[in-house]
């Protein structure tokens, strides 16, 4: 496996382009996405299990309940969420792609993002879908990477190649997310392509395996979305053997998976709301590995946790609370607790009890911007990762001041 | 029900006092907190329900395993928690109570709050204890309030009169709490004494039924700590016939005890850590109280929500997210959410979708200090209200320095 340029156009079959058509008052802003395959592609997603859901879930849903679609149209600024005219808009958004394209409204995935609950003005998304499609182009994924973020402050977008069956084949995604990050069995908006030849089945299945160690091991504030969205659309253009049994194809796809949806989720939780760094908690020894996600997880979203990481304080009585309250069967007198980063490494907890250490080397540790909780509870042999990030004053200000 | 002055020596037959002992460095902030009762006393107590658990809870469960108790000593500065130590110091200061007192260490509640994972200096207590019991007196309840405050900045104490079987009865509570706090079972540190005479069965029912309706209700910033406790003290001074079983005495004094309890619940959320303001989430019209609690307990949990409120934004958005990631069943179509204060009330949603309302008169009510967000499912009769408080730059400040 191999990283790569391209995003989502490094895979055979796909082109992008993103522009600002005014849904945003920013006009350096871009807000309006759009993704076409050359050909049907075989699609999984999963979705947000919000019970309030997103109307471009809805409509998402049924478009691609036949296994394919060939386009992806996304706004930013405007969730188009909780409103009386929901679906008809996102219904609108597809009709759109049809006709300028001419890519069947039914093959359209359609996604926003943005203040819940404000009707949608279609007019600029009309406006400006011509100009839209005339620029799609095989380096078009950075524009439509920037034209759905909010609050983010970094582009999100990878590729990688690898080889299947002896054919070369690629795999390129972007993502959005900075607040309201805490999925549950999908996140964010976040759409990857791929030439590989898979059946949508064994996408779904893939995807679905894949997604539980990686967009639903992240977390910026505990706050899940109602329009959370990852996609996945196979062109097949890569021309290896058709995909649809498990198998050693199928397991190099699915790590080949893992790793770009593993890259996109650290990427989003390092580049949270506010965020000085990316925190990831890594549980080993754990009797299952719903145990081992579960202490993952409620470290991660720890707020005590957080706001001590952000000074730097090796605060661990913190993070053994938060171990603590984890509603899992394991016993906390076999924990032990570890601090890393790229420094050094130290340990202040062993068998559930502090340890003396060096807070001026703990202090150094915890400086840096990437740093690891390593957890060993001494139980078994499951493992998670968990990823999320310090509590800072530019979260508050960032979530006070949103929609002003 | 009359409210009246006193705090935890309003009730017959309790002495207390507070002072600073040496734990803490600051000479201006007392440390160490004594109640005592002039005779045996039916006891109850709730405590966290975190797996890492302080040992003062250990000790406390044993010495109150018989049901009655004649004093309650506490330290801030120091949880005792997490080290290797812990239930030694623990005993320690049980039996300094004794020395100095001579009520048997086997009769004395103790508890701490502070840093967890530093061994207790018991030093300082030692030699403070004979001038905490020298100073011990009626007028002491301040003075304890205040030696079991860390981050509050408000005392919490409150007490009410009223009347049982014709007799007078008297019961007051002192607590502290204001980051850490997402009680679940039992919470902060909160002492209860009452006169009323009742059995320690009866007590314990009592404390148990009222509990999950008021402390287990509260969230500051949904990290549960590693020792809460909540303990209720009846000397049986006030000489009414003795509660033993189920009746119009025993209903009201849960009633009384729920009023003491909830008093002292919403002055912990409007105390929280960098907290400008209380959120109440009354949750009306559901199928029932276990659903009622899981909205209100989402709502007031929200960082996004708290972000938004803290700003006097109208942000609804947020709020129907939060309860559309509420793992109840209930019919997200039919809730309606209106925002109430002293200065007005403002509907945001109704059949959960957004309806037009006036920006400025949603921005006044929110400008005020203690704010209801209501929520109708409109599928029952069951209710349930929750309190926590806005997410501020001053929150991360705190917790950031903690230790600094």
């Amino acid at each position: 496996m191999k990283k790569i340029k391209g995003g989502v156009c490094a895979a055979k079959g796909f082109k992008a382009n993103g522009i600002h058509c005014g849904i945003r008052k920013n006009k350096d802003k871009r807000d309006l996405a759009l993704i076409v395959a050359d050909k049907d592609c075989a699609v999984a997603s999963v979705y947000t299990q919000n019970k309030v859901k997103g109307a471009p879930i809805a409509v998402t849903k049924k478009n691609i309940s036949d296994g394919k679609a060939r386009a992806i149209v996304c706004n930013s600024g405007n969730a188009n969420t909780c409103n009386f005219d929901g679906v008809e808009k996102a219904q609108a958004m597809c009709s759109l792609v049809e006709k300028h394209t001419g890519i069947p409204a039914s093959d359209v995935v359609v996604a926003s993002t943005g203040v819940i609950g404000q009707p949608l003005d279609i007019t600029p998304i009309a406006n400006g879908m011509q100009q839209l499609v005339d620029g799609l182009n095989s380096d078009g994924s950075r524009n439509a990477a920037l034209a759905i973020m909010t609050t983010d402050t970094v582009v999100k977008e990878y590729a990688y190649s690898f080889v299947v069956d002896g054919k070369e084949c690629h795999i390129g995604g972007i993502a959005k997310g900075s607040g309201m990050i805490h999925p549950n069995m999908a996140t964010m908006l976040c759409f990857v392509t791929t030439d590989v030849n898979i059946t949508s089945e064994m996408l779904d299945k893939a995807l679905h395996k894949v997604v539980v160690d990686t967009f639903n091991m992240i977390s910026v504030d505990g706050d899940t979305s109602t329009n959370d969205m990852l996609t996945v659309m196979a062109s097949g253009l890569a021309e290896n053997t058709l995909i649809s049994e498990k198998g050693k194809d199928y397991n190099t796809f699915c790590k080949v998976l893992k790793k770009m949806l593993e890259t996109l989720s650290r990427a989003i939780a390092k580049d949270g709301e506010g965020a000085t760094k990316l925190i990831e908690c890594s549980v080993v020894g754990a009797k299952s590995s719903k145990i081992a996600r579960a202490i993952a997880k409620s470290v991660i979203t720890s707020s005590l946790t957080k706001a001590a990481l952000f000074a730097a304080d090796a605060n661990w009585g913190r993070i053994l609370c938060a171990i603590g309250y984890t509603d899992a069967d394991f016993d906390i007198d076999k924990i032990d607790v570890d601090l890393i980063s790229k420094v050094g490494k130290i340990a202040v907890c062993r068998n559930g009890v502090g340890v003396e250490f060096d807070e001026d080397a703990a202090h150094s540790i915890l400086l840096e911007d990437e740093i690891t909780i390593y957890i060993d509870c001494h139980e078994g042999r499951a493992k998670a990762t968990g990823w999320g990030c310090d509590l800072t004053y530019e979260y508050v200000k960032i979530n006070a001041e949103y929609r002003t």
